[in-house]
């Protein structure tokens, strides 16, 4: 475990080991049942004073996620199995609330730069769940993965040769090429030479944070956002920045204050059916945000899954489109509406941005598959835009099923706005709920959900969650929502709200 | 550009500015024609003094990688067009010896944590090179492309719905159980919940280095080794020591004594054929170093490209299969021989240490392609073994031919070892021989070779190279060797060796 401590920061020390902490219990980092390091111990590995360590310790025991006891020292609480993510084949059953007896106890003291993993904490499902809701993405039945493996069949076994060899780093020069046909036909000119394939988009996050992201650096992100992005900036000692939405996008005009005090290096934004919320961001405030970013000189990092998923209009121009100098970074995935399984995404940068993002890529995995390349090609080619128009209907007719029941079924005093694309719905339920509570309760029922909290860095009480509309069948989704709607109405508010009160900034 | 100054080290500040900058201009990654930051620039951005910046740039002058003129500030020197990596598509051609004029200048200035990427640039070949000796890879023509091909589409085309989903983090279960049928065949009990899919070593090695070294953590490396890994290592900020090694190996009595005043927080080791100089570790250093791991609480990071492609008898057991503490990760490349462009490799490792890097992969990219851990699933159950046995005879063919052309047209003080098995060839040249200038020339007579300079941590001059005698077809083996001997004989030796004497550090 690495805990970085920001001496002369304002958070109190014994703060950070708690928040650190406790990112890790609630990733599944440190799992349940795992003894602490003594308070003596990590007193003496992190050079605080005692009293600082049994302070980070009584918070975290406050807010239920370690129990203490004289003598036997401080436990990661269990975790109820339906909260447990399904992730990792466990080979070792944790025995009751002691400690593992494996060969490999050793390993807890092996310092680690991991400090949040919630994208693989909540991703998964367990089997009980019927009702899939948590997940973003589109039900596998709707997608074209026939015609994609039969495209991927023809163009591997014409030129077996070329599977055989390492792709070029930046990818696969024909599908770069078709994916500037494909954004021409969409009104953008861009060359594939200013492209790199990623594996998916969350590579593409990745590779940019490890290449211009570092300790302290400050990272500025809408709250809430895309939890793997969280995890990833967290992930490279980012001090992140959030800043709060309106039904225009990111507020440019709080963004706009706080550069004065703290510059930005990197503005990380989902501008268009922004996830988790589905707001999309006005074209003046992407005109603004580009300006911002080049009297900064600083990165934007546009990250656009859902452009193409939209209900009525096509929504505004990509910042990308707009920058001449070279400031944004886009990302786009085409896995997320073809094949998630191909893992196939592309990054669009210029001048040494994008030489640089390039030579990440060879350093974290030497290029992309060629064979996954080639399989998404003559598809985006032939068969893409006929194929997503089809595709925008059926998620529309979902949203607008999923909108009746709510309208049915919701308890007073939640509330939600209906997103003009993308995949996910954005609720805002009643206050005084314990989310935990009904995270628990809806999985016990049978739905899954994506809790608000896993939205947000330090991960905070909130009394949001999102519902994916377009992840399982119709069916499953209205009945899902009546249940979720119904959990929801039965969970009690939350009495004397003892824990969120004590510890407000975890 | 991020330089990382530590004040108090031994070495001196303007020297670690000039390693810094001198790794990222022999990546690549300052191009040639690049104006460097004014003098009064870098030190005000570093705080440090004008001669500290001044004596660097000297430093980087006396060996030729910058000029400096009065009033014009300092350029990175021209390379000459055959030396180029061909690995990123170019929209703006560089201009002389002047900037660049691009709307992108103010990059220049964007810090980022990419201190060098060597295996970016020796990566790639550019069109001239008819005998391509540089890359440690197998001839397209030998690999299983056609059957591998068949057999994705064979099970992808039964369960298209699967290929539509995400994949696990952790890999596909049926994938790790394939495996863990490879690995009992050949002795090993390996369960497949302990196995991770990755993209390839590379993001096997990666994803180690990003989840436990951190800046300023020891690791040790065999010298000289693998050139990927010294760029991620380098990447994470760690204290790299190179071991010497003899021909049992890593020196673990040099290893030990080290350890004593540094340290390990992880040890990489290629044991068996060693990459670059086909070395294979002796049983009893590999159990010395296990020994040496569990003492120090420290990780081994055992790489393993080639354990399958011995030429006489079977390598001594990996270092893994004596691990019972959870000390080793051990990754092993299915694409190597099998398919290359497949990107699908395994590592093995456990507890939290196998928890935690599956963690790293889903911050990572969400986990590798489905359709290509699938197209090799079959192949590997049924055809692998027997496929393994004829390319063994095959790459030994390649290798006594390359034997006998060397037997008779080295010249003069050229020595070589040849290997029991892998694809490479190591080769001492004469003393004196100038190889930048020999690598210009042999790329101008159509020969590529990996100068041995790439696979030592601050590529200092050696006088060694690396061939890989399989990536060709054997008459261009054959023929681009005896091209590469008569260059090696025609190059003149060394005169007077002022750059190379001026700074031995770089």
């Amino acid at each position: 475990m690495h805990i970085e401590l920001k001496r002369g920061s304002r958070t109190k020390l014994y703060i950070q080991i708690a928040l650190t902490l406790a990112d890790r219990i609630r990733s599944g980092l440190i799992e349940p049942g795992t003894r602490l390091p003594s308070v003596r111990k990590l007193t003496s590995d992190l050079g605080v004073s005692l009293v600082t360590v049994s302070k980070a310790y009584a918070e975290l025991e406050a807010i239920q996620l370690i129990t203490c006891s004289q003598g036997k020292g401080c436990y990661v609480r269990g975790v109820q199995e339906s909260e447990r993510s399904g992730n990792i084949d466990k080979m070792y059953p944790v025995q009751g609330n002691g400690e593992k007896n494996t060969p490999w106890n050793w390993q807890m003291a092996l310092v680690d730069y991991l400090p949040r993993a919630q994208l693989w904490r909540h991703f998964d499902t367990s089997p009980q769940v019927r009702y899939e809701l948590h997940m973003s993405a589109i039900q596998p039945e709707l997608l074209p993965t026939r015609e994609i493996i039969e495209s991927a069949y023809r163009l591997s076994s014409d030129h077996p040769e070329r599977m055989a060899a390492y792709g070029s780093f930046q990818g696969d020069r024909e599908l770069r090429q078709t994916f500037a046909d494909h954004f021409a036909e969409r009104g953008s000119q861009v060359m594939p030479e200013r492209m790199l394939i990623t594996s998916g988009t969350q590579q593409g996050i990745d590779l940019v944070a490890r290449t211009f992201v570092g300790p302290g650096d400050v990272v500025y992100m809408e709250a809430p956002t895309y939890t793997g992005a969280i995890d990833v900036f967290t992930s490279r000692g980012a001090k992140i920045i959030t800043v709060p939405m309106d039904d225009e996008g990111m507020r440019i005009d709080l963004l706009t204050r706080l550069c004065d005090t703290h510059p930005p290096k990197l503005i990380y934004t989902i501008p268009t059916f922004h996830n988790p919320t589905g707001i999309t961001m006005s074209a003046q405030r992407r005109a603004q945000l580009l300006n911002l970013a080049q009297s900064y000189h600083c990165l934007i990092l546009e990250d656009d899954p859902f452009s193409d998923l939209y209900f009525r209009a096509p929504p505004p121009a990509s910042i990308k489109s707009m920058d001449l100098t070279g400031h944004v970074v886009y990302l786009k995935t085409f896995s997320k509406v073809l094949s998630p399984g191909c893992r196939v995404a592309c990054a669009i940068a210029d001048g040494s941005v994008l030489t640089r993002l390039v030579a990440a890529k060879s350093t974290a995995d030497l290029g992309s598959p060629l064979l996954t390349q080639k399989a998404l090609q003559s598809f985006i080619q032939h068969q893409y835009s006929a194929y997503i128009r089809q595709l925008r209907d059926e998620l529309y007719t979902r949203l607008s099923a999923a909108s009746a029941v709510l309208e049915a079924h919701a308890p007073p005093g939640m509330f939600w706005v209906l997103p003009d694309g993308g995949l996910n719905l954005w609720l805002q339920l009643p206050d005084g709920i314990d989310m935990r509570e009904l995270h628990r309760h809806a999985l016990a029922a049978g739905v899954s959900f994506l809790p608000g909290s896993a939205c947000y860095v330090g991960e905070p009480d909130t009394s949001n969650l999102r519902i994916c509309f377009t992840v399982t069948d119709m069916e499953r989704l209205c009945e899902g929502l009546r249940v979720l709607c119904n959990v929801i109405a039965n969970e009690a508010p939350l009495k004397g709200g003892a824990a969120a009160d004590r510890l407000p900034l975890i």
